[in-house]
């Protein structure tokens, strides 16, 4: 990802550390922080400094190394897999990555485990970033069909949360396919879901489409069923925290009632995963566990003061109380297709994508 | 409405002036203005110190009075009331109830206007006040019948933005037929959305409920669709700033997609509304002319800050552009019932109540 014009990964590693971008302090301040143990690692990801499916799981790999640099026993791995699972309950990559780490550094001497440990973690960041080129290219052409024969038609690409650079190692899942066409020339326009109550969207994906010069607009969430209604929304397309073989999409809160005014509004509704967000095994996507987040994340925004410092303002009453789901499960009724690093396919065809795996 | 024990309601008249309830200090700083010209009453409707359809017509009705105390002629007259109207135009009360004052006023003659006025304005504000308990009474019957033969059974009800006391002279539209089955000693549990960008749920909604002891949880608009995917809603009670005779039914931003989500899950979908919210000449709610409003809307946010004092934050990046529709529009074919004064009527069966006025 390009930023202030220099080149970055949300995560990397440096020497025996791991380096990342606190997420939290976006978009008004920019810092990174240096994380040299399994705590750290688990604290960051709890507290959403990394956030976003696909980086989770990159994150979750890069634990495991720092978890296993002191002591790489069977038991202090299958300690630190354990650890890390237990951080967020619903992406499906954050578990994928884990247990990978687990099956291939238990077959090696426990001596050669640290070491190859970096390795396998470099080998999951570059496949995610690789798999993310490759959804771009994919869902570019949805994008190149919506503008037809007229290269300088605007197509109006709606999504919500943050599924962009900044919720993978890099170049995103739902804005991918928007990064390929806007850098092919194709005109490309965002409409960006706020995302209460954590604002990814108003906070991260507006940053990231601004560092890279795409023309964006963010609204309430409230606001897209009536742009939808007026002609102004040509596609949506959001990621997703885990998809069931079906074709179900568990995304952020609130992208439920997005895919029910796209189908209400005759809209194309997309979401864009690399295949390890598929959960293979998952029948119904009402089946998953929904993490309860701290109602405080409804009850406080944050943002910049006049002091150009951050703050935070309560904006309930102290009498009240809040609840703050923090995901919910668009059918696959609603959704027009999963954009994934191999095609894009109808909910009904995903099965065949895991017979050819 | 009970205010720290003492009844009020949102505007009243002390001799020559209009008093109201700065509702844009809300929930955190309970203050009341005193209000003595015309430009201070466009001012309060435009900034939103009032807001609701129904106070916006009583403040339109005292704003007259205001404007013809000094020089009733018609002349003055008719450019008050084209001032008071080019406030905001969604809310069809505000130019019904301007409209009415100018009507009876131009018939008498111009020295016996101005204390007519006032008389006026206080007729119109008390109609407001018995509608409402109407309503309240009408609506109470629905939530008795959601409770069925277990009075101890708690109802469930998600509401959109304010349509309490504060949106009205006092009573409430939406939320009357709560305070009706509370009061009644049913069980009522309340889901208040936030309402970005303004916040008029999480502030005001949450406020007047909580003042009242009607217990509450205050939620992003984007959960109402999880929770009522979940069996966690059993009804959706909104107000609305102008209904078509057809049932259209216009109201803050994000109704059309709570509706959308009731009517996929099962769940009846109510407008509650006076009469005078009802625009017959209106055949279609996608006519309606939809208030665009003032991008620092979304992109700021007010809450009490640590010192305990209301602040502004900004919470999109200064790169970014935002867009803020006030409103949208739902269509009859997801509302079951529009509760009035005069009972509950299904969309179809409104036009009924028009030949019978």
């Amino acid at each position: 990802m390009r930023i202030h014009e220099q080149h970055f990964r949300t995560i990397w590693q440096e020497a025996n550390t791991v380096c990342l971008i606190d997420q939290t302090r976006l978009p008004f301040e920019f810092v990174t922080v240096t994380v040299t143990t399994l705590p750290e690692i688990c604290h960051a990801i709890r507290s959403m400094q990394v956030r976003g499916a696909p980086l989770i799981g990159a994150t979750a790999a890069y634990g495991v190394a720092l978890g296993i640099q002191a002591v790489a026993t069977d038991q202090q791995l299958n300690a630190v897999v354990k650890e890390l699972i237990a951080t967020r309950p619903t992406a499906v990559n954050l578990a994928w990555a884990a247990t990978r780490m687990q099956q291939q550094l238990q077959a090696l001497p426990v001596s050669g485990r640290a070491a190859h440990a970096w390795q396998m973690a470099a080998e999951i960041a570059d496949e995610d970033v690789a798999q993310n080129l490759a959804i771009g290219q994919h869902g570019k052409m949805l994008i190149e069909s919506k503008a037809g024969v007229n290269p300088q038609q605007v197509v109006n690409i709606l999504t919500h949360c943050n599924a962009g650079w900044l919720a993978t190692v890099d170049g995103g899942t739902a804005l991918a396919p928007i990064y390929a066409a806007h850098d092919a020339g194709l005109k490309v326009h965002v409409w960006v879901d706020e995302t209460r109550p954590r604002n990814q969207g108003a906070s991260l994906t507006a940053w990231e489409l601004a560092q890279h010069g795409v023309p964006h607009t963010v609204i309430a969430d409230n606001a897209g069923g009536h742009l939808m209604q007026h002609g102004q929304v040509d596609m949506v397309i959001v990621g997703a925290d885990r998809v069931s073989r079906h074709g179900d999409v568990c995304n952020k809160i609130g992208t439920y009632l997005k895919a029910l005014a796209a189908f209400d509004q005759d809209i194309p509704f997309y979401a864009a995963v690399p295949t390890p967000t598929i959960d293979w095994q998952l029948v119904r996507g009402a089946d998953i566990d929904i993490e309860m987040r701290d109602a405080d994340e409804v009850a406080y925004m944050q943002g910049q003061g006049k002091d150009g410092r951050l703050q935070q303002v309560r904006v309930i009453p102290h009498e009240s109380q809040a609840l703050n789901p923090a995901f919910d499960v668009t059918p696959a009724r609603l959704v027009t297709g999963i954009i994934t690093e191999r095609g894009v396919f109808s909910p009904n065809q995903l099965s065949n994508l895991q017979l050819s795996t």
